[in-house]
């Protein structure tokens, strides 16, 4: 069935050359500035979307958690960096003393006592994993105090793990016209990090940070390392904050027109393959790719509401583009990606980490 | 692996004992109002919590979509009403056509033009499918207008469907203070949809309504079936709502603390387990069931930022009980429910419609 006008809605199509472009572009960003591109991968999920980030030239992956590791490793991607807070429970830290032995894998944590919890929960079996201090530039989510890293970064030295470097995530980018400061409190945030490292004798050799929304402002020249995510996508937050432009939208969720109660568009679309997402500034619960006036006024678990802005709303049974305000989490809702070329559908893929939580 | 504290998180649990104390309630509450109960099968997924609801006297189960009527159909659940505008396409005619043979199924429309579609893909084989008519009591999100009812029911059947009667959904009771106006809002609505019938000398033999947040207030007088589904759980925007108490909250998300970055409780359940609905009504991104004063300040798709007002902030490794804000697209999350009785897993349930949204 590669009819796309037959394909069963709502599913989440990807347009591979729109992908395949988003990957180039963001690959020769990276050469460019000269530091190594760790794409994250909790935004596809998709071991097949990870092939192409590496074959352009991406050093390695960046998860969310060791449930996508053991993914992505097992799908042959074993450079691997948890830029997560981790907690080693005892069920995660066997599963990353598996790991270990395995892939190549950076850790990441924002304390003293998770540090030492770390050592003692791995074990000397495990070497000396490495790790990098996660530090908060701004979006006060995660991280520790950038002039306290490198106390961190000692302690972990001194309960036996080896300690690369710091990391941080400016989440505080998406927020309209944000993005230069944001980029600019990420490069202070990771230069102190570094000077407080110093202080104690020790050498950040990763400094990693980047979002999509701050990578056109992004201080490349304090990084080593650059982690985007959404880029390979796109989604509406991006459209909304002038970050991406609607040619380079990769993800959309096929849907149909299925109601015009009340003279609206009623698209079958809703929260359980969109997402919920919908942060303040939005203009509404996504937009639609091809009919930028049109908005998503209400959102329900599989309704989309849509107000045509100008225009014949299209008839009953008409399919739709509908653009998720988040990709992230639009993703994490199905099992595969329909993979689509010039409006026909080319390939399936598995968003083989789905759920891939703990 | 039946200790609790032992579990990886994030997770998402199921208390029994509250979940089974839920069902009984409302079946009593919808025996004693002499209304048949047909509850919402899109808020658990799962066929063991349907089976529960019709031990306990439900008549048959609601569902969203053809693929949740495909799920439940195969675990024998087979009296299914699809609540929904369905508009058929050749896929959803195929799946539709089969269940039909199978199932005792009603479909959902809300125009003319999908009932005449409707009759012309499933065909004359099909026998003369049973159909309600959606209308729509102030929501404003899919259903015609009450009055005009009657015009769609007449369409309906010319077309060869059996109208059975009408229904609709008073969504906008999802709003603080709303409920009694909404009810009353929805019993006018069906109340005027069955006086449209009757004027084409046609017979609502059904009158179906509700809604968790309207439950107190419905006026079953007007009704002969109620649809609610997040009784059966709970959630954090009942909580806020003031239509259900904590302790009558069965689902809950474990947990961990991972950080006190700030001084903040950063907890590894973000939106890619609870779900990222927030209402601007709600107090936050979820609460904490144990610690009623805590305030989810923060929700990205691994981390929960919390901030605790009052009392001592848990130590790091601490497994609290989040409750999402709405229980409907968490569960959407996870391909299982722990099942936990005085804090002990004593089972997994397959979240078998999980997805399920063709």
């Amino acid at each position: 069935m590669n009819d796309l006008t037959e394909l069963p809605t709502p599913a989440l199509l990807v347009d591979v050359d729109v992908l395949q472009r988003n990957i180039d572009e963001m690959a020769s960003y990276a050469e460019r500035a000269g530091v190594a591109l760790r794409p994250h991968a909790k935004t596809h999920k998709t071991p097949a979307i990870a092939d192409l980030q590496r074959a352009a030239g991406a050093q390695g992956l960046t998860v969310a958690t060791v449930a996508e590791a053991e993914v992505f490793a097992a799908a042959g991607h074993t450079d691997l960096f948890v830029a997560y807070p981790l907690w080693l429970d005892h069920d995660r830290a066997r599963r990353v003393s598996a790991l270990l032995e395995r892939a190549d894998l950076t850790l990441g944590l924002d304390s003293p006592e998770a540090a030492r919890r770390m050592a003692a929960q791995l074990g000397s079996d495990a070497g000396r994993p490495r790790v990098l201090v996660e530090v908060d530039s701004g979006h006060h989510r995660s991280g520790v105090d950038p002039d306290a890293a490198g106390e961190v970064a000692e302690a972990a030295g001194h309960a036996g793990l080896d300690v690369a470097g710091v990391f941080t995530f400016p989440g505080h980018s998406y927020s309209p016209g944000a993005q230069d400061d944001v980029a600019a409190q990420e490069a202070d945030a990771l230069t102190r990090a570094v000077a407080s490292f110093e202080r104690r004798g020790l050498e950040a050799r990763v400094v990693s940070g980047g979002s999509t929304p701050t990578m056109a402002t992004s201080r490349t020249e304090v990084m080593t390392e650059l982690r985007p995510g959404v880029y390979v996508f796109g989604d509406a937050q991006q459209w909304e904050l002038g970050t991406t432009t609607p040619d380079r939208i990769a993800l959309t969720c096929w849907a149909t027109v299925v109601s015009h109660a009340g003279g609206r568009v009623v698209l079958d679309s809703g929260s359980k393959v969109l997402g919920a997402d919908r942060p303040a500034w939005a203009s509404g619960h996504g937009r639609l790719l091809d009919h930028p006036a049109a908005r998503v006024v209400l959102l329900s678990e599989h309704h989309a509401v849509a107000e045509w802005d100008g225009g014949v709303p299209p008839p009953l049974g008409t399919r739709v583009r509908v653009v998720p305000n988040h990709a992230c989490n639009a993703v994490n809702l199905v099992d595969e990606l329909v993979v689509v070329r010039d409006g026909a559908v080319v390939d399936r893929w598995t968003v083989a980490a789905r759920g891939a939580n703990t």
